[in-house]
């Protein structure tokens, strides 16, 4: 697997930024997390007037062996409906993109389905989805590899626009799954705390995806390493939205975190290159059961809480508006020396 | 004191917009509060397609009494210098009013300063700042039905540019006081839980504030209804909010409810006029302690929480683009019945 360069900001810089922060014309910390957010923005760019640039998202598909397991309501058709479907316009995704002015990047990570040319649909297929991983390997370590590959390759043809900030999202009927065996393996927190009812599993149906999964871990007969355990239970679309966050991060670039799926994939890549973190904003903490949990594990305070759980890439492109926010409070507001406001607090 | 004709909205159209938004090309529900956002605006609006024009920030400024109790940390001529950085611009409102498109509507209501004319801050004085609600009333019967008729009016003016929109918000050193004892008095939680440290008291601060609201409450030798207990509490900022408030919803105009101040005007208002809340959208739930209880008491869940106590209507504002997501995703956003893709759930 490629490896990446990925280095955490210099620090030097902090104490002038928080400085800043502190002076402009509120109650010091009123502004809450549009602070905190200013203060990692300004980091990561290494100046007080950072900005926003050529915002994208970049949306993986792919399909799943798993499914074949019963594990989602969602079949298996629906994943290049809704990939076809993005390309139109008139899905979720498309409303959010458009509204809050990112570029939308259609990547055919590995959909069981014949795509055809002409419709912006970008071609990275691996294979026609990936095999059932409770019978044994989802993809290969060269599929995974490829994938780390493919996903970096998306992200660097993005950043020649000058984009500056990006966010990954995900369709694949059945990506739960994958999702919550990574998090159950990476964080060890107990299955049952990892699962949830995907685009609308009822009880019975959460209680047999347990299940599944379960037996699929107990029947893992691959190497101990984090690349053969994600591998083995991943998916094309998740091994690509890895590569690409991790290359967004050696690039400097902002990483917005979506919900319950692409905080996997971002826990994965910090497994490679912790360093990553530095670079991470979540947008939005979704209802699926487990995610709560895995913010909590990755010490993560999400922007928006909406219970949404569509994926797309939406939560995340939801919250630009307030990362927006905390751009425009260090660049536009005045600070205690430029104007005659009493500053009453240290 | 004017009344106030406020009618829920018609039910009628409720299925309809509700079949509408579960046809959605989404998992149903998959859109959260979007999609609970969306049904009420629509409800408001008595349309499929309802839209947002014209959004206006009212800010209202003042002064109080209580101020001279040691109950804040914020000077009193920090009222009126605020007030004049807001009409130049560089505070807080600016950047979120100037980003979100709203227009930013400044109004004195009551501060201890002479507002020279042409800085486009409008004259709505009632008095140099109220009385000091612990020696007697903060404002005369006479100067509460001033302040409605006021707020109302400035509301008026909004309403005539085409505003369909509105947000409050509020300038006063001091003014978290009055506000957690109408929200004592009307919520009967107690007053420990209805305060917290404003613009940044220390916990002994915050210990004196509560012996005062408590002495000041313990000695009220007024009447029992609702008005004369507002009135004798009251700021002059807040009254006029309340006034807006109930225009507003006359008019059938949406209300972004920010922060713990003007939740405890929507509270207010609502013991006029209990509708008020349909039109209501909570924006924002801030760190000052009690917010958190005073929600809870009005079963009102907010679009954000950001940790911001900033007032000035920067919680609602902030909030506005998660509105114009939800009205985007109601016009916008295909059915099933628009496109080829296969519908997974009833």
């Amino acid at each position: 697997m490629r490896t990446f360069n990925i280095t955490a900001p210099d620090r030097a810089i902090l104490s002038k930024i928080s400085h800043h922060i502190d002076n402009l014309t509120k109650p010091k910390g009123s502004l809450g997390m549009l602070e905190d957010l200013a203060l990692q923005i300004s980091l990561v760019q290494q100046t007080l007037t950072p900005e926003l640039r050529n915002p994208h998202n970049i949306l993986f598909a792919a399909d799943h062996g798993i499914l074949d397991e019963g594990v989602s309501v969602s079949p298996r058709e629906v994943t290049w409906q809704q990939l076809a479907h993005f390309s139109r316009g008139g899905a979720g995704i498309n409303f959010l993109c458009e509204q809050n002015g990112f570029k939308l990047v259609l990547v055919d990570a590995g959909v069981d389905f014949d795509i055809p040319e002409g419709h912006g649909i970008i071609d990275r297929k691996i294979a026609r989805g990936t095999a059932n991983f409770l019978k044994g390997p989802a993809m290969t370590l060269d599929q995974w590899d490829e994938c780390i590959e493919r996903g970096a390759q998306t992200v660097d043809e993005v950043y020649r626009t000058g984009c500056n900030i990006v966010s990954f999202g995900e369709m694949g009927s059945g990506n739960t799954s994958p999702s919550s065996v990574w998090m159950h393996l990476l964080t060890g927190i107990p299955m049952e705390n990892c699962i949830g009812a995907g685009a609308g599993l009822d009880n019975s149906g959460v209680r047999h995806k347990l299940d599944v999964l379960k037996r699929a871990v107990a029947a893992y007969s691959g190497g101990s390493s984090d690349r053969e355990r994600l591998a083995w239970f991943g998916g094309f679309e998740l091994a690509m939205a890895v590569g690409g966050m991790l290359r967004a991060a050696e690039l400097g670039m902002l990483i917005i975190v979506d919900g319950f799926i692409m905080t996997n994939c971002i826990l994965a890549a910090s497994r490679f290159n912790p360093e990553i973190l530095n670079y991470a904003i979540f947008g939005h903490q979704g209802d699926e059961a487990g995610h709560r949990y895995l913010l909590e594990h990755l010490g993560a305070r999400p922007l928006l809480h909406l219970s949404m759980r569509l994926g797309e890439g939406s939560g995340a492109v939801c919250s630009y508006p307030i990362i927006q926010s905390a751009v425009n409070m260090i660049r536009n507001m005045d600070t205690f020396d430029d104007v005659d406001v009493t500053k009453y607090f240290d």
